[in-house]
């Protein structure tokens, strides 16, 4: 199932898309789970209770439908960085000998939709589409074969960063979390799709365009650790919560986005995540 | 007041330490602020209401108290890195020209009293003594002098750090978020001091000691950014929300401690925040 989180003027409502124009609104059946994805994923039967209302229920037009983040409020967003060899040659880092991971904080979150908007300190945003994997469980110390146990669903983010910011803290040997931690610099979404839609997260063609033009694209089977590894090395010594998210890492491809440019994020299978860029800072809400 | 969260057989209670022994139950009064510390030092008449229980209520003894951390769950943590220049330079890094952060997940959170775990792969595990800063209130891009809008009160938190990691990721240039990212690796406590017992975060001694012996030793006023301009550069591009900790920075004097040893951080008017210590991997609960 493709869930998604739907703001309507009743408020946010959970969705699942139906096809490829039309969501289903799932409120009549979705309990205590409410808006909440990750629990609605694990409620039994929630197939057959969505295909019983698709007769009478509520429909929204995905074209028209505003998206809200498919998790909330995460207590932790995971990155990977330099897990696609050709991505960590492109920055001439070395291909690292384990998993690299870094936090993005849950208020740099952005719907699918939604403007990414340039802190006024930086002068150049870059995309990087990533899989983004969406735990179930409260999980610690996975073992590598029993990662499927606490993986809810995948969506895609989108890990924007102030790339001069970047650079600068890298010739600094400094931490690169702030360059990656400002308000819309998490893009995500728009659906969280249920962990059996996806037979391998490990063989997913990955591509991002800006205005049309096609600036990333690979396959997932080229991460250096895949979605069981890194499940496995980030949860020893660090707890998973139901919500989590780990993003996996980006291909190669980086580069800049335009003031005024639109990325399209896509992961096979899992969605293609949109959004517009404003440099404009006079535009930025206060 | 010193707000604090005990747990009780009943649950967790929001308690005030009225006197050195001594802390009162403040459930009574607390509304529907309940146990969350941030609601509770914003509602009005607290100090008289909690003064009109003392005659009835139910006191605890400080001494056998189990402390929660004070912020049940904050949205995010940020690190400011290198901020004093002694520590600076015992790391022999350059004093930044501004504010270096990087970020803490909430699940590295531990309670005042509660025993820090060392990961099974390090070896090093060290300390950091830092005042900490509560955020009240949703804020973005606070003005320098408007900075004490923004903040509920503050407490002290041990930076924990796996030194070993950190080291490998510092002489490999990646991110040190990892080393500092384990579950306990964010002793925090023992109370939430509400912002108008402090008159200057910017001159408070700050100490810290294992096993009696005195490692850290420094002030406030030594911090390369105080406290307004640290909420100000955070704050210029990053929501700041009710709960988000600020961690200021540690002074010189970091070392190792020891299996079995016990940290005492002590902040001047903010309280002393002890933990144990264990390397034994086999304790560590499932």
């Amino acid at each position: 199932m493709f869930l998604c989180r739907i703001r309507t003027d009743a408020g946010v409502v959970p969705a699942v898309r139906i096809d490829d124009e039309t969501l289903l609104d799932l409120t009549p059946v979705a309990g205590a789970a409410g808006d909440d994805l990750v629990a609605l994923a694990a409620t039994p039967g929630l197939a057959d209770a969505a295909a019983s209302l698709e007769a009478s229920g509520v429909r929204i037009p995905v074209a028209s439908a505003r998206f809200e983040v498919p998790v909330a409020r995460p207590q932790k967003i995971v990155c990977v960085a330099l897990n696609y060899v050709a991505h960590a040659e492109e920055g001439a880092q070395a291909v690292p000998a384990e998993p690299v991971i870094f936090f993005k904080p849950p208020s740099s979150l952005l719907p699918h939709g939604e403007t990414v908007r340039c802190p006024a300190r930086s002068e150049r945003l870059d995309f990087e589409v990533e899989l983004a994997v969406v735990i179930g469980t409260r999980a610690r110390d996975v073992a590598v074969d029993d990662w499927r146990d606490v993986v809810a669903g995948y969506t895609v983010l989108n890990d924007m960063t102030a790339r001069d910011l970047q650079l600068v803290a890298i010739e600094k040997n400094q931490p690169w979390d702030h360059s990656k931690g400002f308000d819309t610099f998490a893009p995500c979404g728009p659906y969280l799709v249920t962990a059996d839609e996806i037979a391998d997260p490990g063989d997913l063609d990955l591509s991002l365009t800006t205005d049309g033009v096609l600036r990333q694209s690979s396959n997932t089977r080229h991460m250096v650790f895949g979605v069981p590894e890194l499940i496995s090395v980030i949860s020893a010594g660090i707890t998973l919560e139901p919500g989590d998210i780990i993003a996996t890492g980006t291909p190669s491809g980086i580069g800049r986005v335009d003031d005024g440019g639109t990325m399209v994020a896509t992961v096979e299978g899992v969605g293609s995540l949109v959004n517009p860029v404003a440099y404009d800072r006079a535009a930025v809400p206060a």
